[in-house]
């Protein structure tokens, strides 16, 4: 197939690109409350956003990046809330400790049990994810409804999630139930407010491998 | 499966939680200088993003959203740069009128170009989108590198996109790319400054083909 080949934009390099912007990253955001393997997470949700209000707004369990890296290395499966973060995550590093990544949102028995019981989804799926994997790590990017039910399952002893990534964006319970999840003690990565979503999952999912897989060699 | 019915957060509906967040959205943005059509694309944007300030910073072409709309009912396919924009694009409204949601980025000639030229996949994938698809409505949330070589090809004549949505977020070019994007005189609907995203981009794709179908029903 002939591309074409006469034109190129100053830098076209992906690691080049990422370092020059890690470096940006760094320089505005300043002074900050993170560790350094924090920081590396809060990096990456800065650079998938662009939104430093948003980088500052994360807020870590003490154990959570050691629980989220062990659970990597030792291949536990990441549960995501919707198809946008699970395409998102990074899978290779993933696979290489054994892990895979799973959704159940769109499955059958999900949409027609949400229906029966007039409910969403989001809930219902993170019932059967529960029932399937209680030490994954979950990934929530958008349904505040399956964070809150999350929080319910781990309250009742039924979910021991490795971590869980708790940054629903939205104007309808996404703060609320952050705030509730920072309440547990459990291993957690959330953010106060509205602000969230898919890309902020998965860079926090995405950082936590890269630093497991930096460890692990 | 039993997935328990004991406990249920106060509002669950999916369709209300969107009625609801709308109104709260409507409300907080005020005075703004967008058209009705306009204004139902920002207000989704807001929604993914929970981001006022990523809603204003919203532009559309004049003819933008009309032409859009015509695709979709025409059943253009619609190129998105990354898997996860392809992901979160709703599929059914857009089949109902022929079309698809391409993405070529991961695949294997796309790399191997990319190795060869020592460029980015995102470039060579546009390229590739545009020789099969010239006036196809391109999504891009994410590669500065794609737009910048979307509006080459524009300007070459290659590309005669229905509408460009570029919202790509960053730190290097992503702000330059739009701005580059906002000279031309095709279809787009941009915005200025570093955020973006692929829950952007996907949420103007939505609701333009929202907009479609409410339309031609």
């Amino acid at each position: 197939m002939d591309f074409g080949t006469e034109f190129r934009p100053l830098t076209t390099q992906p690691q080049e690109i990422e370092q020059k912007s890690f470096a940006i990253i760094e320089e505005e955001l300043g002074p900050h409350p993170f560790t350094d393997e924090q920081f590396k997470v809060v990096q990456r949700v800065i650079h998938a956003s662009a939104d430093f209000e948003l980088g500052r707004s994360l807020v870590f369990h003490k154990d959570a990046v050691q629980s989220g890296m062990a659970a990597i290395r030792q291949g536990e499966p990441i549960v995501a809330d919707v198809q946008m973060v699970q395409s998102g995550i990074s899978k290779p590093r993933i696979a290489k400790y054994g892990g895979d990544v799973h959704v159940y949102i769109s499955d059958a028995d999900v949409a027609q049990a949400a229906k029966q019981e007039g409910t969403t989804r989001a809930i219902i799926s993170v019932r059967k994810a529960v029932n399937a994997h209680p030490n994954a790590i979950f990934a929530i990017g958008n349904a505040p409804t399956a964070l809150l039910e999350l929080i319910r399952l781990v309250k009742e002893g039924v979910a021991k999630p490795s971590l869980i990534v708790g940054v629903p964006v939205g104007f309808v319970s996404a703060a609320e139930s952050k705030e509730e999840l920072m309440k547990l003690d459990v291993p957690f990565i959330a953010n106060h407010g509205r602000k969230g979503g898919s890309p902020v999952a998965v860079a926090i999912v995405n950082a936590i491998s890269l630093l497991a897989d930096a460890e692990g060699r």
